[in-house]
């Protein structure tokens, strides 16, 4: 088993049946990418060809236009991260090693010293992202401190939990015009639907039905389970536990740092929910029957 | 038919028949969330439901914790798209009306002052993305400028299109494991597996198959079709131009824009592949048999 799949414990349920079993999660961990030693991008990345991945994202983005633009890729070491002048400014917060042990910080030069420059200053000001939660500043340990406690003594039967898909589906309207749009949706606990959005991106669809029970004063979400179409990555959970949703469902599989983050702070973590079943990567105590 | 939705132009491939229909595709636009008058993030969204994603966004942000923290969230009218501070910085180049004439604009006034300024300035130090490419200073019109031409005489065969998924799969090792990863293919013209990289973001494959070429100085992939697990989203079909990869196909749905991208950039751009068929959404003259 590589760094890009991690061993986890399941509750697996099938049916009246209940186990524990070993499953295998896709990893997911942030790789700061640094460009002479100054922090430049955090991309949520699966271990593996992390050089590949540092020199297609500078491609994409604009930085470099080929190979000989590039001087070195290369991993820092803990002693490099501890002492990067990221420090200060939120990057220094990455764990500079994976749980497997691997670096999550690579340091490119470039070997034109301009382009470094003018690369930085564009980052600071396009200041954009594409809806994404981790933002540098917050490992998993320093989002802990930031969350509302999960405050939820309700449970779900697991017969409600079977049916979360097909009723999210059935308010999809777009979806089944397009075959493009992702869902989520809010469920009270016993499984009625409460509200739904779509979206291109998954963490959009989220953000609209959290948005919308904000502005409509009903935050935290305690009474709430949120249902997603698509895969559990951090993002999700993580927005979920800042509304104080207690459950996540999803019809796919999470990453190995959903399922960490769900652990750490209280969220019962549900994934591929099928008719015959459903996996409970986090909190099982939430879900009976 | 609402924002949501798109009607697009296809040339519908079905074994040996092939017919040009209407079809519908997700709407993808960028939103830009001010703070202030201030550019904060730009989000690439499908049209509906902005002020309850930019409220839902904030919240995951941790720049607002409810409804109280927040003041008004408006649409911001052309004029003053056109007068906002965001001007010189890229924010200005993002069209302030989607294609169905709605804003792409919105502000976002809190209650606390103080609250506005940290924000910004938390924003500006993280400077951080989740390998989205849309960068804000990247319209579509003025990503054009900045891309290499599309120099590729070479055609696919039909029939190599409708095996491109299933190579990848077979290619896809940890996928099998986990259910949780999505996978990036390059092929030959001849439908030839070249090279495949996995990942938990979609783009990450992207960048990770692309930048391994970029290190062994091939670009520009002019011979080269790209082949994704998933959906296409603006960003796929952009890194993928910008990389010079003349065809991409997917397994799943394009969004509009990344259709509007490929028509204007000269990427054949391919969806839906499946045993039986599949949907040409842009330059159909590179697909023959």
């Amino acid at each position: 088993m590589s760094d890009m799949v991690r061993s986890v414990d399941v509750v697996r349920v099938r049916g009246p049946r209940r186990g524990a079993e070993q499953d295998r999660a896709a990893t997911e961990e942030p790789l700061e990418i640094r460009l002479h030693g100054r922090p430049f991008a955090v991309v949520m990345r699966t271990p593996g060809a992390d050089r590949e991945l540092a020199a297609g994202f500078l491609l994409a983005e604009q930085v470099i236009r080929s190979a000989d633009d590039l001087g070195t890729i290369e991993y820092c070491t803990d002693q490099q991260s501890r002492n990067a002048p990221g420090k200060g400014n939120g990057f220094s917060a990455i764990g500079a090693r994976s749980a497997a042990g691997s670096s999550n910080v690579v340091n490119v030069t470039l070997m034109d010293h301009e382009r470094v420059e003018r690369a930085l200053v564009d980052r600071r000001q396009v200041t954009t992202n594409a809806s994404c939660g981790m933002c540098g500043r917050l490992t998993i340990e320093s989002l802990m401190t930031h969350l509302p406690p999960i405050d939820a003594a309700w449970t779900m039967d697991a017969a409600a939990i079977v049916a979360l898909p097909a009723r999210l589906r059935a308010a999809q309207a777009a979806f089944d015009e397009t075959g493009g749009l992702h869902a989520a949706g809010l469920f009270a606990a016993d499984g009625r639907l409460i509200d739904t959005a779509e979206d291109v991106g998954r963490h959009n669809a989220v953000d609209k039905v959290i948005g919308r029970m904000l502005l409509r004063e009903q935050l935290p979400l305690s009474a709430h389970a949120l249902c997603v179409s698509g895969r559990t990555s951090f993002e999700i959970v993580q927005k979920a536990a800042i509304a104080g949703i207690p459950l996540v469902a999803a019809v796919s599989a999470p990453s190995s740092l959903a399922i960490d983050l769900a652990r750490e702070s209280g969220v019962t973590l549900v994934g591929f929910v099928r008719d015959e079943g459903f996996n409970i990567y986090a909190h099982a105590h939430r879900i009976v029957g």
